[in-house]
């Protein structure tokens, strides 16, 4: 990665800690400069304002929940199928809950954009995007599901990582059970 | 209401619009009296610490989230299955969406619990008491399923409300339509 390129990523990561220790009032310029023990001014220098912080932030997001082709090219030997499915997701929520400041960065920018135009404009583009994404990544592989089903599945998972990273309302049934039980809500019993 | 009692939740009220708009660390003693209207010390006099006050703004959401018993009584004479189920749903999901801010500041507190452990205990304890009763009512009213659905349920309306007031995914849908899915998902399709 040219430096530039490094120095950015490293400004967004510095961002991302401090949008999920602080919240989106906790995020600015300065906070980003300290996070990543940069002299003061270097984040205004990468991010002219506040809006290009956040589209940053988000574009930054998207790259660490990405996944790894590796793992998608073992997940692609599954048959495709409900088992397959939850394979998907698993690997979906592994990457959600393995990186928590991650995922409650996520959560606090969608807060952010109910408060803000310009930050719903960023980041409602962005899980349009990956919505569409995951519509034509499931047609494309053969997995059961539309559009329908996808949205239920994002409800439920957005619902299960904001529950199992702050005070999870039944934290004996484990998310892999979790998951079984939505795949088999949706797609009916097992064998079915 | 006693004037006090009456003080106190107008006090809370203006937390819930504070919390909402300005986040978790917008939340301050002052900006509540700077928001209610009131002399600056009063909120202090009302709620010791930040504790006291993340406490009365969850007794406060419970208090305003607390279902109608006019509307209850109505839903109770539905014969208990799958579309009395469906409409206890969209009835939780018409008190969410039809009072933003405070879902809002619902999302703004289980972010804090993250942050903070005496954030944590006490909306932990009023989840888990919430879960409690959701599983005792079901079961008292004869409805379908159990703390397992119960929770899949929560998870699915907590991503959808997240959803709804911010960046929606597939606003075309409609969230009646959303609820018949999920219904249908975890009890079988309608006539099943």
């Amino acid at each position: 990665m040219p430096t530039n390129l490094a120095r950015r990523a490293a400004l967004a990561d510095a961002g991302v800690a401090v949008l999920a220790r602080e919240g989106a009032r906790g995020l600015t310029h300065r906070a980003v400069d300290a996070e990543s023990g940069s002299p003061l001014g270097t984040a205004s220098n990468y991010f002219r304002d506040r809006s290009a912080l956040l589209a940053a932030l988000v574009q930054r997001i998207g790259e660490r929940l990405a996944p790894d082709p590796a793992v998608l090219a073992v997940l692609a030997e599954h048959p495709p199928g409900r088992e397959a499915y939850a394979e998907y997701l698993r690997y979906i929520l592994q990457r959600l809950l393995g990186d928590a400041p991650l995922a409650l960065a996520l959560f606090e920018l969608r807060l952010e954009s109910a408060r803000r135009p310009e930050a719903a404009a960023t980041i409602g583009q962005w899980q349009r995007e990956a919505f569409a994404a995951d519509i034509a990544f499931t047609a494309q592989a053969g997995l059961p599901g539309g559009a329908r089903e996808i949205a239920l599945f994002h409800y439920a998972i957005d619902g299960l990582v904001l529950d199992r990273l702050t005070t999870p309302i039944d934290p004996q049934t484990g998310t892999d059970e979790v998951v079984d039980a939505l795949v088999a809500a949706v797609f009916g019993p097992a064998g079915g």
